[in-house]
């Protein structure tokens, strides 16, 4: 059990921040390896240049929050919803992850004193060493992929260097994980269309992405891989029993076989919020009532807000803090070895909780980590050096032909 | 046969612009059809904000040049070459031109005070008047769509407005007009995927141009499609019998469906230069000797300049200049009536003759077209209000269903 001592509020982390930890971070390299931010990316008047607050517009990573927080980049998701999986639908994804992808690159083209593409391992010390952010590309559900699997080549030449497979629901690639229990598998884990993305991913140093797919796709992916594969965004099963964490044998098995797990800081995946069906239906309901819009004024928003700071009083919600959240991590860096675990607090995509709401609470993680015995080299692996050696490793197994085929 | 009072070389146009044709210039929406410059968005070091000149690097279009010339967008092409009509070469096209549209789209995001995307006809009028350069999005070559024709939709989401089916040889989808003398056939026109292609262009107001393909293609797609077409950049048959230019007869009738052909420069297709099979193969074999590089050096370039004269030399060649170019305008102009003709002068992509080698040159043709004879109103169509009337007219006749659901 943690300690803090000088907390603001119980179980929020630490209060003040060390020169060591500050000074570690400086010279660590800091990824995140799920950023959902570019969802962001199109909605009108949201400009990653902007400063924005948590608590005014609900996002957690801009630029010059990423400058307070120190992240020096990380991986920017192309994440598409599953939807329909017939004609239309796979349609509908495949333009989504394209335009998602044209977004993110337009966002460096925009910026090219602030951010810069990322692909390879050196990148990420090269462009910090410039100054500027790194932005490695990544999907999240390979739905895009689903009308036409040879589209990966193309996004490959385009900077995607991490790949999942299936989110929230099955896919016709992968067995889901689902939210919370998971449901009954239909392929039994991988199908044949995934097993084929995973041997496509391996020839092209793609890194394989396990997070939200189901414990049978964990076993046969890391099976099947010829490269070390990552979990991008997940906790510890063996913390709180939930289907998006992963258990203690498997973290094991991962960490074995040379991979890493980059802890998530979504709350209802740290612990039992007391959420029921019929509370997550009344959430449901707010939205819907504002016609699940992006665009809400700052009067809309504060009534959502509202709406739902009464219903979790309703359902006596309790809200994960980062304490959890340091539970998750501290147990799996554990169960791993520090050498196999990392960050990906899904900030952007429902990541952070009370004391940890967006990435300028990134010095705090640095801190708690001094503060439980952690030393300056287990600390910079895990802020980004982990994910930096999966980068190599992965990229060293890819098949060169394939490589030069892809990129000509 | 047109005499201009001064010039400083026969042949290369008007001297001095006037007061009148520079104020026409001013209050017109001066646009080209044809814009191949994207080919240069990847070359390193080339940048659309640095002002280059034809005589250093070849280019012709660039941000201070549009300036200077006074041309306030156009259609940019996202070219690609045919190569082999198979699976792989498909994927490579389709690649190539996601890639290019992609670049185009980049460029634009990095230059947001001085370009911006263009999709409907009041966009050009708008963008002119905040003080920026109007970027439409057009195909040259369907080939890129050869793999998946579905990408269309994609295609038109993220910005095109205009696509052309075929290059300078025969594919998938209709016969080309080849390099000189029209070659036989292979589909007699247009294949049953070309005219699948013109019905879903119609449906999301995609202006079809017939530039470089066959006059069977012209025949059919004029007679199949149920918006007017263009002719982005072409010439007049009657004044020079090459198989890119098109006949008086097809002008009228181009014309009486509302259709636009919008004049090329590029010499060979003006007059005859005495150009030989063995001057050309001569031709390709310095450049050969250069590995086809893009990235020359300017002592390279000097010596591919040295060796072209010499060539032009020894087999007698002639270069058209600015009154080829304006004999065909204005023969056009004659046949077609004003209200159907345009500016397509293939710039960065082979056009260019003596007297008219780069954007800056555009106001000789405002002064040569007022000495001619013409007034502002016609004038200021022939330089881009027809073009908008055009795109006016095509996505008029869309299927707003299919606009609605290619935009969702």
């Amino acid at each position: 059990m943690l300690v803090f001592a000088a907390t603001a509020q119980a179980g929020t982390g630490p209060e003040k921040i060390s020169e060591r930890a500050r000074a570690i971070q400086a010279r660590a390299i800091n990824l995140d390896t799920h950023l959902d931010t570019p969802a962001l990316f199109s909605q009108p008047g949201w400009k990653i240049t902007d400063r924005h607050s948590f608590q005014g517009d609900g996002s957690q990573i801009d630029y010059p929050r990423m400058l307070e927080g120190g992240l020096d980049g990380g991986f920017w998701v192309i994440f598409t919803g599953q939807g329909e999986r017939d004609a239309a639908g796979n349609l509908k994804a495949r333009d989504a992850g394209l335009v998602r992808l044209s977004e993110i690159r337009e966002m460096v083209a925009a910026n090219p004193d602030k951010f810069e593409l990322a692909t390879t391992a050196d990148d990420a010390a090269r462009i910090k060493a410039a100054g500027k952010k790194s932005v490695y590309i990544s999907m999240e559900n390979a739905y895009p992929l689903e009308h036409d699997p040879s589209l990966l080549g193309f996004y490959y030449k385009q900077g995607l260097r991490m790949l999942s497979l299936a989110h929230i629901s099955h896919n016709d690639f992968a067995d889901s994980a689902g939210m919370g229990v998971a449901p009954a598998g239909e392929h039994g884990g991988l199908s044949d269309k995934g097993k084929a993305m995973i041997a496509e991913a391996n020839r092209l140093g793609i890194i394989l992405d396990q997070s939200h797919a189901s414990n049978a796709v964990f076993d046969q992916m890391l099976e099947l891989s010829r490269a070390p594969i990552i979990l991008s965004h997940s906790g510890a099963y063996d913390v709180f029993a939930h289907s998006r964490n992963i258990d203690d044998k498997r973290i094991r098995a991962l960490a074995k076989k040379g991979g890493v797990i980059q802890v998530n800081s979504l709350g209802g995946y740290l612990i039992d919020t007391g959420a029921t069906p019929e509370y997550r239906a009344e959430r449901r309901k707010v939205y819907e009532s504002f016609g699940d819009r992006h665009d809400l004024s700052d009067a809309e928003r504060e009534q959502v807000k509202a709406r739902m700071a009464e219903l979790d009083a309703k359902y006596h919600i309790r809200k994960a803090d980062f304490d959890d959240y340091m539970r998750h991590l501290l147990h799996i860096i554990k169960v791993a070895g520090w050498e196999h675990v990392g960050l990906g607090a899904d900030w952007d995509g429902g990541g952070g909780v009370d004391g940890y709401e967006d990435i300028t609470a990134l010095p705090k993680v640095v801190q708690a980590l001094l503060d439980a015995g952690y030393d300056e080299r287990q600390i910079g692996g895990i802020l980004g050096g982990n994910t930096v050696r999966l980068i190599r490793d992965v990229q060293a197994l890819a098949d060169p032909a394939a490589v030069k085929a892809a990129l000509e």
